[in-house]
């Protein structure tokens, strides 16, 4: 199958996260941190190792300040409902994935005040539109780095910049870019970076994080055995056991050390290039197809390798369907983005969502051009 | 290394739950649910085989109230901040693990309240102490199976009969049972059964779940994307959707899967009188030494494969230590209860728990028991 779906999952991993994997589930998995033996160290220090090489990543100092999570969308729920409380205001945006809208529309129910910032077709948020926005209570500004839609990218640097002068706690959503696009959370000011560890960073499913900034509180989510103040009844403070209560995942972890060291070792700036090659070649190619609809920018400026379209008159499910015939995977709809679509126009119909991973090939992008006018002229 | 820690995490897993792991990883790992090719086919059709296994082995009717979680610890934190609000009653017990006793202290605090039984030494619940408990604004029991400390088995068929009967929701925490002893929802009248995949259902770390009863309603804990109405910001009702938000860990899945079917080829039966050899054994050897002192009951019934003891005179923690340089994995402490230990007077040491498995061998209790001599007498 020709996978092209890595906006969903990345498909398919460094051959080492493999073996990594198995190789912790063969040789020494323990529960890490539940015990003083050989292997619950070993387990320990492979958590450890994946907490250094996601420091080295994202520039951050302490790597304590990393919480292992099961995916983004719980991160995401640490960080959104650890800080906003009745009253709060926050700043967001029409881009957002579920995974922030959802949570933001419930807090509203209870009492937070929610701005959504609009977004130009192109899927750009305007910054001073944001700032606009701040009042004296707003708490936290959300914004999703780079879109699972359109694969625009926002200017986090400056919204951070913002952020910290208001003194307003800034929370990033790096899902679709966390491994292909540089973040800094000194740099980018971001207090709260909320990331997947099996799209752009190449681990297993199952596994995902959050950082924290020192010294910033948050409420907790889950409670439960940390393997750290065994005998009280109280959560601990200490990060990250604060928000790690259940086993963790260690050969999801295991794997997702060795798509760390697979992404230091090309380098994140020659993984985005790779992508964009297959971006070029795609948009040159959907661009001369006068029956292409395609959604957002057609540049390739500020953007990931995702791209939105719809061929004239067929329905993106049917488009979806027969591609999967010729044996290329694809996702169509609404990709969990519920707002996006009113500002691009798609919100009764989806679109057909290609996103190429670095170990795809022109070829792909050559069979997948041919599929698409094979549907374009059958249907 | 002898592995004596399987209260913690099972190893080694059977080998078919290896290969179903990289078979899914290197195959057709796609994300279940987010795409309609055939990859996220597969890996979907997956997700579904491990909701029937788990049906059939809890015997619960629809596979669709059976939610995934990352560990036994969220499926937890589900059902109890799910269940209980301001003004509610819960009864619980102190035999419970911190999975259950820090949610319920921080519900504690905005005004839930909690009642814990005691037990007795040997680590047992009188159901007639919880009846009395009961109060007309008590919402549910919440009951450990089986202890992680003493390995004390409560009699959740009895309790079940006087919750169904006072119409009280009544949640068991099956993370130490479930794989070894039968449990069966109907029969026993569990509303709320939570579990984890990677302890006797023999599966990957990074895999759990929450049965749900029919027609029960719960506050969600996590909002996010799940794949179904995608343009809406609300989250969907529907389980097991409402639960599941964000990616699934679905190569833990697919391994559980080959853990769940390991279960039905051996038979839980089977499984439990394995591991209760090693229990006959080490208990015989363990009750011969004058210098060792056992807590909990000295008989194997009603008991899962967890024996806590203190050698005499020596910490709990050096006996951990000493064993590990023999290559023999133990756990010490206070094993995440913060409670029983006050029962049991081991409140200001901890104990050294073995928990053999069905791959544990005679010979390792027989190395166990050399290497507890030697300590002794080292010491």
């Amino acid at each position: 199958m020709i996978y092209l779906d890595n906006a969903a999952t990345s498909f398919p991993k460094p051959s080492k996260v493999y073996e990594e994997v198995i190789n912790c589930m063969k040789n020494y998995c323990a529960n890490p941190g539940r015990g003083s033996h050989n292997m619950a160290i070993k387990s320990a220090m492979k958590i450890m190792e994946g907490r250094n090489l996601l420091s080295e990543i994202f520039n951050i100092k302490n790597p304590l300040n990393i919480v292992f999570t099961s995916n983004a969308t719980e991160a995401l729920n640490i960080a959104i409902k650890g800080v906003l409380k009745k009253g709060d205001h926050v700043i967001s945006t029409v881009i957002e994935h579920n995974s922030v809208l959802r949570p933001l529309n419930s807090l509203a129910r209870l009492g937070v005040e929610v701005t959504l910032i609009s977004s130009d077709k192109a899927g750009f948020v305007n910054t001073l539109d944001i700032k606009e926005e701040i009042k004296l209570n707003t708490k936290a500004i959300i914004v999703n780095h780079a879109s699972n839609v359109l694969g625009s990218i926002q200017d986090i640097y400056s919204i951070g910049k913002i952020a910290k002068r208001y003194g307003i706690i800034f929370i990033v959503d790096a899902s679709q870019s966390a491994g292909t696009i540089n973040i800094d959370v000194e740099k980018d000011n971001i207090d709260l970076l909320a990331f997947s560890g099996h799209k752009g960073l190449l681990g297993p499913q199952g596994t995902g994080g959050l950082y924290i900034r020192e010294g910033l509180k948050l409420k907790v989510l889950k409670e439960g055995g940390t393997g750290s103040s065994s005998n009280s009844m109280t959560q601990p403070d200490e990060l990250p056991d604060r928000f790690e209560s259940g086993t963790l995942n260690t050969p999801g972890i295991a794997g997702l050390c060795a798509g760390l060291s697979f992404i230091r070792k090309i380098g994140i700036d020659n993984i985005y290039k790779e992508e964009m090659k297959f971006m070029e070649q795609l948009m040159f190619e959907l661009k001369s197809l006068p029956f292409i609809k395609i959604y957002g920018s057609t540049s390739l400026k500020n953007r990931t390798a995702v791209l939105s379209f719809n061929i004239e008159g067929i329905d993106a499910s049917i488009v979806g369907e027969e591609l999967n015939k010729s044996a290329i995977a694809v996702r169509t709809g609404y990709h969990c983005a519920a707002l996006i679509h009113k500002i691009i126009g798609t919100e009764y119909m989806g679109t057909v969502r290609i996103s190429p991973g670095c170990f795809n090939t022109h070829k792909d992008i050559d069979d997948l051009i041919k599929s698409i006018i094979e549907i374009y002229k059958a249907n």
